[in-house]
């Protein structure tokens, strides 16, 4: 059939994220997206639109694929003190790989984008809400049973909690060094106390 | 003389630092520079170098001029908890101008590019230690005046400090908005009593 799609939608969308993810928009070309995905320029521009619509359908993806699905399954796994510890170490992990200090693609993106573009300023917040959200709900949790000090303001602590991650997150992209990462989600674990 | 300059080489290099600053290194051409400064191509290079090297020196600029020149006058001037209350003002007070939302070039910098430029990285952790180190010194200070609790550990609260201002630069570039902002100065203030 000549009109089927002679590679994987979205195995190729995977690949672009990750380029865009480890190196920024300005710094991803068309030519790097080819390279990366395999596949050619006019059939990436039919499939996905130009770079900023395959850079917003990355972004996207990321969004509900990685960070959504992640806050999900750890909310429904682990105690809350444990859960909260968990969405730091997930990117503190990466120092353990090498050139393993990708950060977070929504944050990177944050910084480059979100200040001239109001598209992506109002994708990255919804993000930064559910993140924060989660970190109350869970905060909430471990007061209610006892495992954090139940006299402080939950909502001032899920806000300090989201600073402190985003802060881990421009850490982590010129020090990918554990010990220093650590340090951040330990304090943050006990300020709950 | 023919030799002699006919632009003023440090305010060049501030309107070049304001370009890089505001759009980051990538999004920024050569010819945006020539716009910005009004300073030819051939001169811009014959002065400063290429791209990559006035945006060195731009940075060194800032780091300099900005950044150290503002810790060394609060912590002379400021009591510890103002002092610390005021780093975070000063970005917070941004978003009083419109579009007012560069953050802190240091810290898009280091989002942008710190993870393949291990020159620019190496800079990113100088500034960054270098600013752990004027809340440490604050922080001390007030614990030894009784303005902080004096039984908490000191050098963990600076690190916690530092994750919280480079969470708030990630934040008010997608969200500059005063009152999420103050949030984050005021946590960070109570979490030192």
């Amino acid at each position: 059939m000549p009109w089927e799609k002679r590679f994987d939608v979205d195995q190729t969308l995977v690949r672009a994220m990750e380029v865009f993810w480890s190196h920024g928009y300005e710094a991803t070309s068309m030519q790097d997206l080819v390279d990366a995905t395999g596949v050619n320029r006019a059939s990436l521009y039919a499939t996905y639109g130009d770079k900023r619509e395959l850079f917003l359908t990355a972004l996207k993806r990321y969004d509900g694929k990685v960070r959504q699905r992640l806050l999900d399954e750890l909310a429904r796994t682990l105690p809350p003190a444990e859960a909260i510890g968990a969405v730091f170490d997930k990117f503190i992990d990466q120092t353990r790989a090498p050139g393993g200090n990708w950060g977070c693609f929504i944050v990177n993106t944050a910084l480059e984008l979100a200040a001239h573009d109001r598209e992506i300023a109002e994708l990255v917040n919804i993000a930064q809400d559910e993140i924060e959200g989660f970190f109350l709900a869970m905060i909430r949790k471990g007061q209610q049973a006892g495992r954090f000090d139940a006299s402080r303001d939950a909502n001032v602590l899920a806000h300090q909690t989201l600073a402190s991650l985003l802060g881990l997150l421009v850490m982590i992209r010129s020090r990918p060094d554990q010990d220093y990462l650590d340090a951040v989600r330990d304090g943050v674990l006990k300020s709950l106390d």
